[in-house]
């Protein structure tokens, strides 16, 4: 096991109506807040009108920011940050998902600083000593970004989208409430559950591969996903399926799997890269691209691959080369996709053969974990997903 | 899953020589430090120079409260706020394992008020409203107390053992670095296994049973630990062996298991009347008990404890009822048990039929989850120990 750090102060409220726990969160902070939205899914489920009707109560002057877009653009925050400035909030509210999270993280930074947020933070990665508080009111599982301490935001002028993290990320408080994702298109459950097994295999399939707890844990994460998502297809209403995936997002990215772990987020830059340029579903991105990268550098570890094989997928080793055991594993993890409907494709997310050069000059190569990629891997790679 | 709150604010330093991480936290403390620790090991293998040298260089006046026994007694703890409030100690560095620090907590919020700390906690339950920070240099994989909120203190005069939880009992930051644990004596690596073991148990076997990612993740818990005991008992200086056992240690019992789950506790609180009466080592009390009391109530969630014979002895259930792979997979971890030297009869730690009575009388009877015990239940399972 590598040596490691760990600190996660997010506190969370999980269960039906832990939205009734936000009246103890509220009296923390000053009475001006800044509630943070999507396209408006929460007006018409009900959650909107229930988390505005409690700060009301708690005597909170609340201010708004809507239309929060899926992959967050800059402008979005500039105009948070601008409230935040003007008004001199005191608590930001996010109500939704990984894309409302992010935006309300980067403006949670941006608006105590005189710097531009995206030259300062996403460009020359400067570190804030200060932040507004925030709290979270999740609405979908998938990225996780409720417990981590990361924001994604995209500069559709620069075709950018970029990963800032900082301790001052966390949410002081998280409330999760599982019947919160019934309502959610079908689409959206399977994207979400994609995401979140994609930032268990990040940490996974990653030095180092010795006997190490945080790889015990991250296979009974990837199963559990796995079978509650099939129960969660079928009953988009099974509340203990959407608890296990609502708390299994939290857990895929909030820094436990990944102690004493490299980690490799290679996959994730590709998928950026492509939604940078496209604005696809991240899960539909990763669920095409994350198999092949897989397959790509599969070689550099077969042990790791095949005792996933095993583990999860319990394919039998009799008989077959580690390497081969290897590559069924994944082939595996690409029909559990097909069967899932996500795509597995460029083709089927709007991609074509000719975008590939683009998408490869364009994804940022990070250290990777077994391997380190070259923008020639990352045109190999993209072209065996067509 | 049951609806959970969580919240672990506990700054990690994880790996060899992480003591040198020491010099990150000291600047946020005023300059007087009073450093607690137990019988002098620390001395004999270099652990107290190392600390006291890096407190020294960062230009801190160090006090100290040494003899910190193990099942650390009230006497302690009022020495040690006494040196608190006279010296208007800043931070308490606890080197240690569960007993040193959990000395440290008490003295942490007793060291805050006027009141008795005993009384006003221990008995009255009282909630402190500010404590000294405090931070842990861990030396002994065992309690986990150094990433939980709960502080088990025995009072001599009362034969009473009793535990207090408060999130100011979290300490600010521990160091966790696996070498430490090199030169313990093998009873108490065995002691230790088995109470990081036994705190699993006791959130594991506890409703609610359905589906529940909490339970997959301790499954994967008990299974490192065990593989790594078997490595660390062979090679004590296993840093891979050491190191997962150190963190199990730190998992078992850092609410991350017992999320959505009700959590029992009873086995614990029965060991606890028989160590403030008998003064035994708390791992080789639990060896005895747990068991015990996992065959007394295993009737009461029969498909648990099949599930458990499976998944975790890998007995074969074919042809046999639930409850008999049940009974199975409990005899499997008794004689594991027996198998890596701990006791597992009341005889071994010395404790005679004779005793029973009084242990029994003793025994804080919680609210359990699968089933409520009474004196006459203890009794019987104490007796299944002879």
């Amino acid at each position: 096991m590598n040596s490691f750090r760990y600190y996660n102060p997010v506190r969370v409220y999980f269960g039906e109506n832990a939205v009734s726990k936000l009246k103890r969160e509220l009296p923390k902070y000053g009475e001006k807040v800044l509630l943070t939205y999507g396209g408006g899914s929460i007006k018409r489920n009900g959650i909107y009108d229930a988390v505005r009707q409690t700060l009301l109560e708690a005597g909170k002057k609340v201010f708004e920011l809507s239309g929060i877009m899926p992959n967050p653009r800059t402008e979005k925050v500039y105009e948070g940050i601008e409230i935040c400035k003007r008004e001199r909030i005191d608590l930001i509210l996010a109500v939704g998902g990984g894309s409302v999270i992010d935006c309300t993280k980067a403006i949670a930074i941006g608006s105590k600083t005189e710097k531009d947020f995206w030259d300062a933070f996403f460009v020359k990665h400067e570190k804030p000593t200060v932040a507004l508080p925030f709290g979270v009111v999740l609405t979908v599982a998938a990225t996780g970004s409720e417990r981590d301490n990361i924001a994604v935001i995209t500069n559709w002028a620069e075709k950018a989208k970029v990963a800032y993290g900082h301790e001052l990320l966390y949410a002081q408080f998280a409330i999760l409430d599982p019947t919160y994702t019934y309502s959610l298109p079908q689409e959206q459950l399977i994207y979400g559950s994609v995401d979140i097994l994609s930032h268990v295999f990040e940490v996974y399939f990653s030095r180092d591969d010795k006997n190490n707890v945080s790889d015990d844990l991250a296979e009974a994460v990837m199963k559990n996903i796995m079978a509650n998502l099939n129960v969660a297809l079928e009953n988009p209403r099974d509340y203990v399926a959407r608890s296990n995936l609502m708390w299994d997002s939290s857990l895929a990215i909030s820094g436990l799997l990944s102690l004493g772990k490299e980690t490799d987020w290679q996959a994730h830059e590709i998928e950026h890269a492509m939604s940078a340029l496209f604005d696809i579903p991240h899960g539909a991105g990763l669920a095409v691209v994350h198999p092949n990268y897989l397959q790509y550098i599969c070689k550099k570890a077969p042990e790791k691959f095949a005792r996933y094989a095993v583990n999860i997928w319990h394919i039998s080793p009799a008989g077959k080369t580690t390497e081969k055991l290897a590559l069924e594993g994944i082939e595996a993890t690409r029909q559990y996709f097909r069967g899932i409907g996500a795509p597995t494709t460029l083709g089927e997310v709007g991609i074509q053969e000719a975008d590939i050069e683009r998408i490869a000059e364009k994804t940022l190569l990070v250290r990777g974990s077994y391997a380190q990629m070259n923008v020639d891997d990352i045109k190999k790679i993209l072209k065996m997903c067509l």
